[in-house]
């Protein structure tokens, strides 16, 4: 049986033109970029020229754009800096963010005992920006807004532009976890009030353990990571070369079809939406799903019982993947924080699956899926 | 004309078998290991195998290897972890430490003030383990010590056996970077009395951006990448499963023909030697390269002259590959810090250059070089 790969949001294969860019970095191009001889600076180059393609996709200079392991990396690093170099004593974040963000923050919060506040939410899914602006004016501290582009599990797009002006009128430092977004999103950093964002290869088609990190360059921060000089002495460590090669290369290919790219998965999340509608009894979906929304992630509710509960793992038997909670963490069957923020008796009334979209999926995968649903349930 | 590639404490070449043992993950075994069907259960298991390969070879639990994005990473995590979670208020290191030591552990000192003291070094580049026992002595202070098992510069190789017992005696808890033995020397990590260890697969013929840290079982820490549970909560970010796999075969292959490698790389090392002192007048060795030392790593003094000032210069025109001072840093020609804590006049007196070598290389390309130099010279 054909396996059907619906969670994207989680991963997605690497594609084949990306592999194709890394394989002369993985068998003869393999110098290291930081040695003075001619066989290393063919390898620095190719580094060079990652960081510059990045840097025009995303419209930002070369120089704010550093390679990191990846995606939690880069959040760690934003949010450790604007506490330790950029002065903030306060964070503002979401119940929405992802456990990067959310786990950093609480860390600060306990260890180094910085106020950490939380901005209300809507039942759809939306940062209330009223409440945003009530709690940055309610304090002079110094402050950090850490809040997502788009959600993981849900797929709520927050309008950075708005909260990054907010941000600017009552000098707080803005940091928005951008994973979902960079490669399936057009950004123009030059333009948009944001310090700090941060991408994950794996999520566009490009390679695990590699990500980056956008430091806009009026802040001056230190290294999360010390050691050696690479990346302009703020992320040490022998470079990931292929790995940042494949970053560019994908972010390359997903920004050259983005426009197709996006209607057709759009085209897809619509169809699966409405099938669903059709075919499945009391099902409904989470966050703004028909309106600032990612085109890549469906979140779906199933009334529960003995059936319901078993969908994931029948799903599974049928070689169909999706998942319950954000998939991004761990196995265990726990509720997903996020679903539990906008709607506290999810846990109880529905059980949630995700379904994530690529350009690889089709519709006769979306009809298999949904009968297989209508088996299921 | 054919390269010589005399670096390889820089950064070594993937092996072809290694590649191919990572080759499925970077295109079909995509799924995350964090999720629930059975697809990312592939990954995971891949992951776990890799873990329980290493942990066997080091001697080690599985449950005392996380992987991280590489040697430095992990050498920061050991460190902050020390000082964060194990209540050091002291850090005793040498001045031969990597960067990614000093900077760390200056940066702890500066930010945190946490007491910074130096072991001292003998000319030969050994740590003198009476100093470091009356450093341990004269303070009631938690210390972490934190000494290189093996100089990447010099090659000299520190008894971390002896350096434990005496970190025991004073209740010390004991980091060492072992970025140059792992993958180059037997370990048994049940017997040796040491609480963290890292790593870095491109050290040897395995991939860039992945390495372990080993944490003793008795230690439990906090991760210094917060998010996501993977990695038993200990290194969070979507693993970097083809790194995890590569990392683990390449340590396998180098452990399998560990004995008969160390034996032909320290004849080319001890040929390079010989072949150096009859062919070049003046030529002088750093460290204790007859004695406690790594088979891999050779640093020669060349006298300071018009011609020997051009020497690296020289050797990349003839596409041969060394380094001057640490490779793993900058380009930059500064005088390696290690060289000036053993000489401080040698910056004055001498070029200095390191050859590293690794199964792939030949006394023919000794030859080579050797004849290179004197024409150079
Ligand atoms: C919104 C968001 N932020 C951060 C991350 C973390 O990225 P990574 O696991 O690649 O480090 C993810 C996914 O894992 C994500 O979806
Ligand atoms: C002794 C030593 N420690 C740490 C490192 C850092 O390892 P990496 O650059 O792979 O993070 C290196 C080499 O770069 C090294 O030689």
């Amino acid at each position: 049986m054909q396996r059907i790969y619906f969670d994207n949001a989680a991963t997605t294969p690497l594609d084949a033109e990306v592999l194709d860019a890394m394989m002369p970095y993985l068998t003869t191009h393999f110098g290291n970029p930081s040695s003075i001889y001619s066989y290393g600076r063919e390898t620095r180059l190719a580094v060079e020229n990652a960081r510059k393609t990045v840097a025009k996709i995303l419209g930002a200079n070369p120089g704010e754009i550093f390679f990191t392991s990846g995606g939690t990396e880069s959040t760690n690093t934003a949010v450790c800096a604007a506490i330790n170099d950029l002065g903030c004593e306060r964070i503002i974040t979401s119940p929405l963010e992802h456990h990067a963000t959310l786990h950093t923050v609480e860390h600060l919060h306990k260890q180094k005992g910085i106020d950490l506040q939380f901005v209300k939410v809507s039942p759809d899914g939306h940062i209330d920006l009223n409440d945003l602006e009530k709690l940055l004016s309610a304090s002079n501290k110094k402050t950090l807004v850490t809040l997502m582009h788009a959600n993981n599990e849900i797929g709520n797009i927050t309008d950075i532009h708005a909260v990054g002006e907010l941000c600017k009128k009552y000098n707080a430092v803005f940091h928005s976890d951008t994973v979902q977004t960079v490669g399936h999103f057009p950004f123009n950093l030059h333009a948009t009030p944001v310090d700090f964002i941060n991408g994950a290869g794996h999520k566009f088609h490009g390679p695990k353990g590699i990500g980056i990190i956008y430091i806009s360059e009026k802040n001056k921060i230190s290294p999360f990571i010390q050691g050696g000089s690479q990346e302009r002495n703020m992320r040490a460590g022998t470079e990931n070369i292929y790995g940042i090669v494949g970053f560019a290369k994908a972010l390359e290919l997903a920004t050259k079809n983005y426009e197709a790219d996006k209607a057709y998965i759009c085209g897809l999340k619509n169809y699966m939406l409405q099938q669903l509608q059709n075919n499945i009894e009391g099902v409904s979906f989470n966050g703004d799903y028909a309106g600032s929304s990612l085109y890549t992630v469906l979140s779906a509710n199933f009334p529960k019982n003995e059936k319901s509960e078993l969908i994931l793992f029948n799903l599974d038997i049928n070689n169909i993947c999706a998942s319950g909670g954000s998939a991004c963490t761990s196995g265990a069957n726990v509720s997903s924080h996020v679903i539990s923020a906008i709607n506290p008796n999810a846990d109880i009334d529905f059980v949630t699956v995700r379904f994530s979209f690529s350009r690889h999926n089709t519709k006769e995968e979306i009809d298999t899926v949904v009968s297989k649903l209508k088996e299921i349930i």
